[in-house]
C-alpha cells in the first residue's frame, strides 16, 4: 500500500497510522494483518455524511479479505454523541453476531470515531477497533491516541463533553486524504485549528520545527493544496503520536504536562462549544451560521488562553496577536457572539475533564511553540481571556 | 483494622481484599489510604437491600476521613442491570461534582458492584472504585478481579448478560462478613455455588486443598456457621486473587486456561439464567419461586457440564454425582422446570462472552478439582448436559 506509516509506540499496544490517498479500497488486507486469525466479521460504524462510494470500496475490500461486513450509520451531532446512541450501536453490533476477536471499524469524523471506539472498548469488555477518520480534525486528533467516549446530558447542566468513555487504542488508523475532497470547507478549517494547536505546543513536546514549517506553508494550507495538506497531516499525526507514546493515560503527573498539553484551548473551548445560539464572528461567517464546530471553539479557546496568559504575565502579547492573524488567514473565527455571562462560562469550565477535585487547570502559552499547565489561574485572568473573544 | 488482608498482585494495579467482620464502620481511613491526596468526594452506589444502619456507618466513617459523601440507590435485578441504569448513575455522579481522583464505592451484591465498577471505569475515562460486597456471591466472585459491566437487551435476543463492560481493578475490596447476617438464606446458598465452582477448579489453579477443606466443613458451611464461613470467604478470595493475578484480562491464550476456568458452569448457566418462567426444583423450592439466581444457574450449569464431560469421556460419572450431593447438602437445585428447547439453549450459549468467532467454548471437568477448556464440544454431548438438568 502506497502510504506513509507513522508509528504510535505503546509497547504491545503499538500501531501504525497510514497517511496517504486512496487507501480505503485496499484496507481489508491491512485490517486482516492486525486482528486474530479467527476473526470472521467486521462491523462498520459509519458517518452518514461519508459518500457511499467510499463505504462500498471499504466494504468490498473487507469482504475480499474474508470478513462478513455489517454496519450502522450515525448522523453526527454533539447531541447524538450520547449514551442512547452508544446503546443503539452496541445492540446492532451484538445482533450481527460480532465475536470477541472481530474488529469494529469507525468511518467518519471525531464524533463517530469516538462512539465507535467506546463501543469497541466495552463490547464483550473490549474488541479491536480500527479508525478511518474522514475529517481533517479526526485525522490529526481524535483517531490517534485511544481516547473514546460520548457526552453526558445532565439535568440543568447542559451537555458535558466526553465525560464518559475509555482509553482504547486502535489496532490501525487509516488517514486517507482523498476522502477530504468531499468535506465542507468550514469542516476543513475547523480541523486546521487542531494543527494550529499542535504548532503552539510543538517545542514543548519535541517537534520544534512544526511551527516554522506551518508558518511557511500557511497560504497553501489555507487553500487546502494537496502537497502541503498531506504533509501537514503526517507531521501532525507524528506529533500526536509522540505525545501519546509518552503519556498513554493522561497521567496528572506526566513530565512537562504530557498529554494534557493537547488540551490547549480546550478548557475554554469546551465551555463555549455546546451552548445554543452562540454565533462565530469573522469574514467566513455571514450570520446564518449558529453554533460552533469543535475546531472553531478550540481556536477561540486558544485565543482566550493567550489573553489569560498575557494577563498573568506568562507570555508576550505577540503570541496572541500572531495566533489571531493565523486564525484569520485560515478563515477561523476570533470572536463569538451571544456568549453567556463570564461566571457561567467559568462554571462550565469546572465540568471539563481536566478539573481535578475543585482545582481548575488550564493550559497556557509561555512562549513560541511552548505551553504549560497552570493550576488555579486567577479568576480575573480567566475572565479577561473569555471577554477577549466576545463578538 | 482487625481483618485478614488477601493481596491481589497486579503490579501497579495491586490491591487488598479485607476479609473480616465489622469493618464498614472504619473504612474511611482505608479508602483515604488508597486514593490521591486531593480526593475530596466519595460517591456511593448502594444496593437498596442493604440495611441503612450499615450505609450510615460507612458514610460516617468516610465523612470522618474528609470525604463529602453522595449516593444513589439501586434495586438490583438483571433487568435493572442495564445501560439505562448505568446512565442514571453516571448523571448522579456528574451532578455531585465528582472529580477525576474521587472514588466511587459500590455497596451491594454483584449487580450493584458490576454497575458501580463500570461507571467508575468510564466516568472521566476512569476514576477509582472501591468495592464493598454485601452478598457472599459478590465477596467470593464479582468484587475481586476488576470485571465490571451491564446486560444488553437486544430485540428478539433477550437479555445478554454482561455483554458490555470493562476491566477496571478496584483500589480496595472490603468483604465484611457481618453484613451477611441480613442476607436471605436463598441468596447465601447461591453464593455457596461459586465456592463449589472454585473447589472444582482448585487443583488446576494451584489451590489443591480447597476441595478437601470444603468437604470437611460442608455441614457447618451449609448452616452458615461463622467460623467456617469466614474461612470459606478468605480461602475463596485467595483462589480468585491468584487466578486473576495470573491472567488479568482473560487472555484466550492464558496457560492452563487462566481466568476462563472461572467460567465453569457459566456458559450453561448464563444461557438459562435470564429465561422467564424457569423454576428451580429441589427440597428448598416449594414451587412459589420463579426464576433462577445467578448462583443457582451456575450450580445447574456445573451439573450440565459434568454430564457433558462424562458423555465425551473426559471424566468419571462420580464427579457429577458428588457435585449433585454437594448441591443437595447446600440446598441448591439440581434441576429446573420450564426450560426451553435444547436448540434454543445452545443458541443462547453462543451469545455468551466466551464464544470466540463461531466456536463454542465450554469449561468441562476432567477430574477431582480439575477443569479444562474444550473447543467445539459435540452438540450431542452439550444437549445431554442440558437434558440432565430438566426437572
Amino acid at each position: 500500500m502506497n502510504a506513509e506509516r507513522v508509528g504510535v509506540e505503546l509497547g504491545e499496544r503499538s500501531y501504525s497510522v497510514l497517511v496517504g490517498r486512496g487507501m480505503l479500497a485496499g484496507l481489508g488486507q491491512e485490517v486482516r494483518s492486525v486482528v486474530d486469525a479467527r476473526s470472521s466479521r467486521a462491523f462498520l460504524v459509519v458517518d452518514s455524511g461519508v459518500p457511499s462510494s467510499q463505504i462500498d470500496a471499504l466494504s468490498g475490500s473487507l469482504a475480499d479479505a474474508g470478513f462478513v461486513v455489517s454496519s450502522v450509520s450515525i448522523e453526527p451531532t454533539e447531541r447524538v454523541k450520547s449514551i442512547a446512541t452508544y446503546e443503539r450501536v452496541l445492540c446492532a453490533v451484538a445482533s450481527s453476531g460480532h465475536g470477541r476477536v472481530d474488529p469494529v471499524i469507525g468511518v467518519g469524523g471525531g464524533i463517530v470515531c469516538d462512539i465507535a471506539g467506546f463501543v469497541a472498548s466495552s463490547y464483550r469488555r473490549g474488541v479491536p477497533i480500527v479508525q478511518c477518520p474522514t475529517t481533517l480534525l479526526a485525522m490529526v486528533d481524535a483517531s490517534v491516541g485511544g481516547k473514546t467516549g460520548v457526552n453526558l446530558a445532565i439535568e440543568g447542566g447542559g451537555l458535558l463533553k466526553n465525560l464518559v468513555g475509555a482509553f482504547h487504542q486502535p489496532r490501525l488508523v487509516c488517514a486517507d486524504a482523498a476522502v477530504l475532497s468531499s468535506l465542507e470547507p468550514r469542516q476543513m478549517r475547523a480541523g486546521l485549528a487542531e494543527c494550529v494547536k499542535h504548532a503552539h505546543i510543538c517545542a514543548t513536546v519535541g517537534h520544534p520545527d512544526l511551527g516554522g514549517w506551518m508558518k511557511e506553508h500557511l497560504d497553501g494550507i489555507a487553500r487546502f493544496d494537496g502537497g502541503p495538506l498531506d504533509e501537514l497531516i503526517a507531521r501532525n499525526v507524528a506529533l500526536k503520536a509522540s505525545v501519546v507514546a509518552g503519556d498513554e493515560f493522561e497521567d496528572p503527573g506526566a513530565p512537562a504536562g504530557g498529554r494534557m498539553l493537547l488540551n490547549f484551548g480546550h478548557t475554554f473551548g469546551h465551555a463555549i462549544e455546546t451552548i445554543d445560539g452562540v454565533v462565530p464572528v469573522g469574514r467566513c461567517y455571514d450570520g446564518s451560521v449558529v453554533g460552533l464546530l469543535h475546531g472553531e471553539a478550540v481556536g477561540l479557546g486558544m485565543l482566550a488562553a493567550c489573553r489569560c496568559a498575557e494577563n498573568l504575565g506568562l507570555c508576550d502579547p505577540s503570541i496572541g496577536e500572531r495566533l489571531k492573524a493565523t486564525l484569520d488567514t485560515l478563515g477561523l473565527p476570533a470572536r463569538a457572539a451571544n456568549l453567556p455571562g463570564t461566571g457561567e462560562i467559568i462554571a462550565r469550565m469546572g465540568h471539563d475533564k481536566k478539573a481535578m477535585g475543585s482545582t481548575l487547570r488550564v493550559i497556557l502559552p509561555t512562549g513560541e511553540g511552548r505551553c504549560a499547565i497552570v493550576e488555579d489561574a486567577a479568576p480575573g485572568a480567566i475572565a479577561a481571556g473569555i471577554d477577549s473573544i466576545r463578538g
